[in-house]
């Protein structure tokens, strides 16, 4: 990488994640931002202005990468199209049963266009997953407990948003030690609903019935959220013939902004990759960083 | 890798990071001990009856691989005379300031032969710098402080006993946070010499000018000596443009048992990268383990 010649990023869709993928690309010393793709261009919120707001890719050209800020299954049809222009792709699916399949679809993408896929890198699945891989490594016998929160569960407030009588809702994931999970789940519910009707219809979701559950009826769920989150990871092994050693990695966090930075590093790392599509554990993490190699080796090793 | 090929690695220098590698070794589902490589190959202690134990590593051959247990100041001699052989190396050099001329000068060497050598990878530097490079990736701005121990300093012992006086010492390392460590120094006289005088020469040299420094008379440094060691890593900065967020990463470890496992990892490593010399930040995380990639990316991602 040269220190002229900046990155021209675009960030495709611009919900939460979009938002603060695009302050990080504003605070990053080697990216230009080339523009925002969004499905209805003319939506254009205070901070957007003076930056090119599109509803096609090629409206921005050239573009060395983009970040796709949409939701998980968006993800592949998506990167799909970007690929397929020869654009690298960072995106942040959080599948994580699919990902091996989002894997093999956009690295024969990007293989045939002579791009690169970064996926799966947000920081769950994503950073965490580098940690994880790591204490596996120096401590090959042993059991990793991910403890999630407390934060709110974007994919089980989903889940609760479906369910009959509910108006609005926000669950929050509690961690309560060896990867296990407590549900605080509040909601404003539709007259004429019942909270005891619509707890029971929660807690037998398939979501939430295998985990400690509370449903809790409010008056504005809005006033509960905040987007702080967090993680605490603890794996106690084996290196070698040697027990007991403890390894624990944690996180407090604002949500979407560690994840926007995220995909900040990983779409500089795409363009630093061979075609192909790769999760974060596949690359160097010194690849995550700006500027030269050797300047981070001295100050980081 | 396939399965039914071994890595054949030698271990060259049989100290306590010697042992302890070994025991990583035999451990290890990929690799099979080819032997080791020591000073004097008639000193063989019990649990190496049955290994071949050599005085020039060309009597191992053929060997993919050599763990270099050797002190830091001997690696850069070792490591080119393996390399040039074609063997691969890995290695725990841990004098920070000096990696980057190692890095070139193995590099070069390693080049030449078409070997790869992955080089001052035990945890700090090591594992520890692979973390320290993602924290400052996913929140680039703020401070990162590592602080070690509480735990014995090798470093620190071997400058103790070359003072006029020590007949054995110890120096623990203690963590007082931001980075800064306390010195406990523990030490058995030579007859003659009074403690005041000990501990001012030890408080005066350069290893303990800048440092909180305690030195204690014992009777048997020998009896305090544990090899259990520690690290807590934390980072409090922004991504993006939001400030507070946290991150931290703790071990409590056996030393020498972590080092040599590590060793192990960047062995492997070294045998899937292209020729040249590697930090493990530069290095995918997942090649530190064995095996296909598919099944770690399911498991850990």
């Amino acid at each position: 990488m040269t220190n002229d010649k900046k990155i021209r990023a675009a960030i495709v869709g611009y919900g939460n994640i979009g938002r603060y993928a695009l302050q990080a690309l504003a605070e990053a010393p080697d990216f230009e931002i080339a523009g925002v793709v969004r499905r209805n261009p003319t939506d254009i919120p205070a901070e957007l202005r003076g930056l090119p707001v599109v509803s096609d890719i090629e409206q921005l050209m050239p573009v060395d990468v983009a970040l796709l800020c949409s939701p998980s299954r968006e993800v592949e049809r998506t990167a799909l199209a970007i690929l397929s222009k020869g654009i690298s792709t960072a995106d942040s699916f959080d599948i994580h049963g699919d990902i091996l399949a989002l894997r093999r679809s956009l690295g024969e993408a990007a293989r045939k266009s002579g791009a690169a896929a970064v996926i799966a890198s947000g920081w769950d699945p994503g950073s965490d997953s580098v940690v994880r891989t790591l204490m596996q490594a120096i401590v090959p016998k042993g059991i990793t407990y991910t403890n999630f929160g407390p934060g709110m569960s974007m994919g089980h407030t989903v889940a609760v948003k479906a369910i009959a009588g509910v108006k609005a809702a926000l669950s929050m994931t509690i961690p309560m030690g060896t990867g296990v999970h407590r549900r605080m789940v509040y909601v404003e519910l539709l007259p004429g609903y019942q909270i005891d009707d619509v707890a029971a219809a929660i807690k037998a979701d398939e979501y939430f019935a295998h985990d400690e559950t509370h449903v809790t009826q409010v008056e504005d769920v809005d006033a509960l959220i905040d987007m702080g989150h967090g993680v605490h990871m603890v794996r106690k092994g084996v290196s070698g013939m040697t027990q007991n050693q403890r390894l624990s990695f944690d996180m407090t966090i604002n949500n979407p902004a560690l994840t926007g930075q995220a995909l900040v590093c990983a779409a500089r790392a795409a363009l630093r990759q061979q075609p192909g599509a790769y999760t974060l554990q596949e690359i160097p993490v010194i690849d995550l960083l700006p500027g030269d190699r050797d300047q981070w080796i001295s100050q980081l090793c």
